[in-house]
């Protein structure tokens, strides 16, 4: 193997993550083979070895890779936009966007077949629960800026936000995945919005307000 | 094979549904066997093959059976409750005790396998689409009542909230069964609680309301 700087084998090594990546969104998890990533990532068995002594040290550096990914490009969104409001407008665009393209099934594929090998795999279910507490941890601090802020309201718990909107991602992308187009998924989208933004439930009927005027003494 | 009236077949083929559910939900889908259902039943191999061609047409029967459970206990409580917005506290509250049960994350668990079984078996994807249109339905028309009761906004998506809901529902456990205690459930629930009651946001401060009265003229 020849030698290579520690910039060189970090670059080489997010190259055969993108191709281990490729390999299970294609094949899925269990289908893959070392020799399929090998062939993907143009590199022998040998080589291979040299980056990650298992397929599940492969598997798991694509989980804390990807989880990584999300909150790169999350951060991107909040450095770009201005205030709370509008970085919130900007990662529902995001999100809309994401939701649309049409890769994102094979994306939750994998993350099925994860979920459902982490019921016999405590290895991968550590791994896995880091992937969460990567994109949890980013959404709290987040969403703790927004309460102080005053754009939440303090009565909420900012860890039990960030779990719900995860939950809420997972929800809704095995949904998509599950119904196909039947899922609707833009109508599903407008539903959450308008949960979101307080405008689900009408308030009660004006008949019911209390009176604002008062009659002359 | 003993004669048995229509009633008595109904009846035994329940059991055997609920033998392999708690079969599958034990050991997992994967690893359950037809002889650990036969066990689990009391039935001869012979016998269980009478009222069922395969392990795949009892996998289907127990994801019918479940949706229609789900469905008959949601029924039960629109019945007994009174207007909607009494019957909405009373799902909530059954859905706050099912989420505390230790018993869901194994109910979970078995979703998660079926839906990575449904990426390879499109016959299994098929009755796994059943069971959520079953749900779907149902909560469609709940939801089209308070719609035209003014409970709900008449900008909603009847079908895109009920998507909405279940969709929640997955990811909610999911997360629970991923994370653990770490999840803290209750503190998701009351986010979402928060959200759905529309106070998660604060409303514009006072100071930029459009001011009401007018100068005198």
């Amino acid at each position: 193997m020849p030698k290579l700087k520690p910039e060189e084998l970090q670059s080489r090594r997010k190259e055969i993550i993108d191709a281990a990546r490729a390999c299970f969104l294609r094949s899925g998890f269990h289908q893959t083979t070392t020799d399929e990533i090998c062939r993907e990532a143009c590199i022998t068995p040998g080589g291979l070895y040299h980056y990650f002594a298992s397929k599940e040290e492969i598997i798991n550096a694509v989980i804390q890779e990807r989880a990584r990914r999300i909150v790169e490009r999350l951060e991107t969104i909040t450095q770009g936009a201005g205030d709370l409001r509008s970085t919130g407008r900007e990662m529902a665009s995001f999100i809309m966007e994401a939701m649309r393209s049409p890769r994102v099934d094979n994306a939750t594929g994998l993350d099925v077949e994860i979920w459902a090998e982490s019921l016999r795999n405590e290895k991968l279910a550590d791994m896995n629960r880091e992937g969460w507490r990567l994109r949890r941890d980013w959404l709290e601090e987040l969403i703790k800026r927004g309460v102080s802020e005053g754009l939440y309201s303090d009565r909420v718990d900012p860890r039990g936000l960030a779990h719900l909107f995860i939950a809420l991602s997972s929800g809704v992308r095995v949904g998509r995945l599950m119904l196909g187009d039947e899922f609707e998924t833009e109508k599903v989208l407008g539903a959450l919005f308008l949960m979101y933004t307080g405008r689900l439930i009408n308030r009660a009927p004006a008949a019911s307000r209390p009176e604002v005027s008062r009659p002359e003494a």
